[in-house]
């Protein structure tokens, strides 16, 4: 905070699924908080009443948000329930005794309602300056390397991926094949054919039952919905041999803790020529750059390495053709914690903060995509970077491409 | 929006999760996205590229967010992340035609980065207003009453909600009685005495194994927990016979869709006197404030009611104390739609436009709770107010106390 130039910090919003709180406040149960740190003394948490016991159990330090009941300060407000707002929210901010100086603010809340206050704020209290940071933000910077706690729960939760991710490959190689018009799917013991809203049925099943959320859903995508990176896939869609499935599972821990994410492209039954290059393609790239991982390394030069690499294998990529939708066009990786994505991030545009630091967590995850033909191809694992220099991916599971099917 | 005097309203964050942007986006996998709907004007979705397949999902006109890419916005920016990501927002709202007028902001974002980047918007955009509304905003207040097909997504998701209390309820009194020291606790068939913990799991087992989200934990609380509202539970806690058990379950639908809310509270075996004296006020003031519903009633009303009620059944309440802990200590209930809490509200603070509408759907929770002797007692369930003007819950489920076990 010092380097920074901060007095305090403030993270707002709920104790669950946001990641500043969580990262605080531990992950408490909480609808609605305001957590004030000062520059060298212990966070302290304003919850509502009702909620005393979640924000006990945090072992921080706490004060009843509610302590000025809203009817008294609508009342004091004219009945204006901004205005109301900015006067527990100021009120909040003097028992922390922070009044002036510049203060970071974090935590997902509404969009409007956070402009609204906290500008209103800022004009009650003209020393005070609100700092809104973005990108290399201090608690982003301080949640970038991991404490060996953290990497052992991101971990666990690789574990249970994998354990998924063998569950669900185990349940499509179980199937029969059978024809459909000129394709091949896979059907199910009624006959019926299998579609992807099946699968991923069974996915969210099979992480409750070891205890994971899914709250970002799963990409389960196959053929032309394979070759957009982002497209989760058709829950209609049945199960053809021969497509490309491009599967990246990112689940977190139960309540909105760490993730893991990881992405396999599987080809039941046998791959084609064009599939079978693209994913040659991948895994080379794959393999390279993980060789090449170095401690300290700068992450925008892996992301330069990728699209050299995949250059040299005749592939557009977003470094000389930003707008490319055919070829490498993403990112090659990015820092994995209690944000799906956090830093470092593998881009172009990555600063000099985001490097290969001792016990970042990262994914790498090239991959190559080819709209015109429907085919898509994403290998992706989650790394830790160890002190002694080794990247360590911290639940292994085998990248084949071809499922076998009966 | 005329009625409000807004030429415009804009909805920014993810697509899912963020009830805002699910409205009038249709829960669609977006990470990062703007939606502009100017007044009279359809929405406009703008994308991240890799996601396109997913924007075109919504059936909205699209446009791609990264059509400036981020290298050369912060070329045209020397470098600063946050002046990029003004620059952005600023082409976005150019696209969109919106760059003066009083334009509403919505949507779960960072706070600080909404701060920075919207003042910063309105600084280079003097014509813009941009309005962060509080309460009874546009938003809520369209979602405040529901169209069947909403109300039948929420009876769908209350049947499933229903259909796993009635699983814990078997799970429970399938359990022996064993005695530990002084008390009487449920023990498993290996002699191993039940956890709250692992009650929790197989709560989210089976809502995952129904196709519904938890992503906010269930309240599974017993005893000194159960007297304290939002208290969730101890893990480790034993099921105690005799004790009271607030459990309150609140799932909603894949992806962060429409939410379902109830809550029993049981004894297991026998209740004390003293838990079944609560029980039936509570139960008799339930019954009571179900029975004076009225379609077009301001909803204020029935929380000063409650209150009444509960005053003249000798409890403190929160309308004489609004600091109290003892007693009724909440608000009587909320509406329910992709909020698991929204408009109307049931708080003698509620303004003139929170009524029993046609078609609003809220909960009834009253509750009692005792902090020094370890008691708490909530019954709640999930209500249409029909056009007729007949309440119907939309799931319902016994309210019985005794869970009765072996």
């Amino acid at each position: 905070m010092q380097a920074r130039q901060l007095d305090a910090l403030v993270v707002v919003g709920p104790g669950q699924h946001n990641p500043a709180m969580n990262y605080l406040a531990g992950g408490a149960f909480l609808t609605d908080a305001i957590l004030i740190k000062k520059r060298g003394g212990p966070p302290l948490l304003f919850h509502r009443s009702m909620e005393r016991g979640e924000a006990a159990k945090t072992g921080l330090p706490t004060r009843d948000l509610e302590i000025h009941p809203i009817e008294e300060l609508l009342a004091r407000s004219g009945g204006d329930l901004l205005q109301a707002t900015i006067l527990r929210t100021r009120l909040v901010f003097e028992t922390a005794g922070v009044t002036a100086g510049r203060v970071a603010l974090y935590g997902l809340l509404d969009a409007g309602q956070s402009l609204a206050v906290f500008s209103g704020l800022q004009t009650q209290l003209p020393g005070l300056a609100l700092v809104g940071e973005l990108g290399d933000t201090l608690l982003l910077a301080a949640m970038q390397t991991k404490e060996l706690d953290e990497i052992e729960r991101i971990r666990r939760l690789g574990q249970t991926t994998t354990a998924v991710v063998a569950q669900v490959a185990d349940f499509l190689t179980s199937h029969k094949v059978a024809r459909r018009g000129q394709e091949q799917v896979l059907v199910r013991s009624d006959g019926e054919p299998l579609t992807i809203g099946e699968v991923k049925r069974r996915i969210n099943l099979w992480l409750a039952e070891r205890g994971a959320d899914n709250p970002e859903d799963t990409i389960f995508a196959s053929g032309r919905d394979a070759a957009v990176p982002h497209n989760t896939g058709s829950p209609q869609d049945l199960l053809r041999l021969g497509q490309t499935i491009v599967f990246d599972i990112y689940p977190c821990e139960a309540g909105g803790g760490y993730f893991y994410d990881m992405t396999r492209t599987w080809c039941l039954g046998y791959a084609t020529d064009e599939a079978l290059a693209l994913y040659q393609d991948v895994r080379a790239v794959y393999e390279q750059l993980f060789s090449e991982l170095r401690l300290g390394a700068p992450c925008k030069y892996y992301q330069q390495r990728a699209c050299e690499l995949f250059r040299q294998r005749g592939h557009a990529t977003v470094q000389e053709a930003p707008h490319t939708l055919q070829g490498y066009v993403h990112s090659l990786g990015h820092g994995v914690g209690l944000h799906l994505h956090e830093r470092p991030f593998f881009r172009l545009t990555s600063d000099d903060n985001e490097r290969l630091d001792p016990n970042v967590v990262v994914t790498l995850e090239p991959g190559l995509y080819d709209p015109e033909r429907g085919l898509g191809v994403r290998l992706e694992d989650t790394l830790w970077l160890r002190p002694d220099g080794r990247p360590e991916t911290l639940a292994p599971y085998p990248m084949g491409l071809i499922l076998p099917v009966k």
